[in-house]
């Protein structure tokens, strides 16, 4: 089911400026029984990252409308928010840009995946690395051929997701998701102020630590410290919390703070 | 005018993953008297990009058959030719994209500018600092964001162009166009190796530079070497070679390499 501007349809202009010069943002999210999970945190950092981008948010409401017309029709799935700065004339100022364009888009939940809760899953590093634009870190916009190039690197299935650094060897986050270091009592997620996408779930992880009596925090992580940790973990809105059970020759076991974490993230996860 | 893949129409899938990621590339071309003007170098170009991104380039018969027949209506315009990954699933590796989608469109050419030939441009200093990822650097993709925040830090209609340095104030080209400085018979513009687009007319002004029996070279061009130097360039295909008449407090007149070069320049300009 997609609808464009809240019409049913399947294409956008070729005109449209996310086509154009990828200019735009978007969210993936899950639905069950017909609810988005934790929409006030997508809606929050979809308006956030329109802000960063300096186009205007739909309103709330607006998007709501055409959830629920979407959901009555396929209540458990992946659904897809695209804004873009809408349609254009040629030139990338984009000042004669028309409304902005959204696109709410559902797609098939993946079938459980095997590994998981229980075995963890299997990352390796991406050569790939991400560069520095302080303009655009964090924010979830439409450009994204260095995840989409990171993520060629492999073709395994039995490797979940790859982990990306930036020139320096700071450990940024996984090709789709947010990354979480594990030592001892201390959860650390990497600063993403020059690249990356600050993602809803690892704002959720953090808070979910932070009432589990774990110490949070934002700073640099440099690459060698995730070999050197407890445990490692990946999150996204489809995925959920994965934990980590090997990255190149390191093997990790579940550890007892993970399965405390899993059991307050079912809690609360929807 | 627009062709999709051939067929009239003025969309493109929603799940096309030039619009969901920017991934693809495009050229920006001239085309007067139903002719496109130095397209053996665009196609080139077209072809080293779509390799870069590990897209399959369409062939160059289909491309031109999709010209000829958008020029016969049109033949004096801008052409844009965009080629995507394709229609894809979810996700970021695009290995199940189907065959590459191919935009041909036109656009109505820019009534001939106030400033040009005789007076120069006008240009400014952007803020924003272009990142280093030198896995993209050169090629003219579809993840524009850069570049449109980059336009869209000034309005002012007397300003032609932005000029843009990386982090460690290299000068890198400006929004939409290659940079060139003239020093006495050296005629040097930016490697592009690290962040920038490496356009045709670039590859045009280094041959005629050398024609002209200029000393060129690519090398590193720090940001203060701007205002030290005899002559500032700014080419691409739409706007053609433009000289610098003012950046900031610094002010140039029309040099007689400058006029030689616009000699040749328009001599060879089809």
């Amino acid at each position: 089911v997609i609808l464009v501007d809240g019409y049913p349809a399947d294409h956008v202009p070729v005109l449209d400026r996310g086509f154009a010069y990828g200019d735009g943002v978007f969210r993936t999210m899950r639905a069950q029984a017909g609810r988005i999970a934790h929409w006030p945190l997508h809606y929050r950092k979809l308006q956030s990252d329109c802000e960063r981008l300096q186009i205007a948010c739909p309103g709330e409401a607006l998007l709501r409308d055409d959830l629920d017309r979407v959901l009555a029709r396929e209540p458990r799935c992946i659904v897809r928010i695209t804004v873009t700065r809408g349609r254009g004339e040629r030139g990338y100022a984009g000042f004669d840009a028309q409304l902005p364009v959204r696109v709410v888009a559902t797609a098939a939940l993946p079938a459980q995946r095997p590994f998981c809760e229980d075995q963890g899953v299997r990352v390796r590093w991406c050569r790939l690395a991400l560069s520095h634009q302080p303009a655009l870190a964090g924010v979830k916009h439409l450009n994204r051929l260095e995840n989409v190039l990171a993520r060629r690197e492999w073709n395994e299935t039995t490797i979940a997701e790859g982990l990306l650094c930036d020139a320096q060897g700071n450990a940024i986050g996984g090709t789709m998701s947010n990354l979480f270091i594990l030592e001892g009592t201390r959860l650390v997620t990497p600063v993403l102020d020059r690249c990356g996408v600050a993602g809803v779930q690892r704002e959720r992880l953090l808070g979910m630590g932070k009432h589990g009596g774990l110490d949070t925090t934002i700073e640099p992580v440099a690459r060698d410290r995730l070999l050197a940790a407890d445990q490692l973990y990946l999150v996204n809105s489809v995925i959920g919390l994965w934990w980590v059970s090997q990255l190149g020759e390191r093997n990790w076991k579940r550890s007892a703070t993970t399965a405390a974490l899993q059991t307050l993230w079912n809690a609360a996860d929807d």
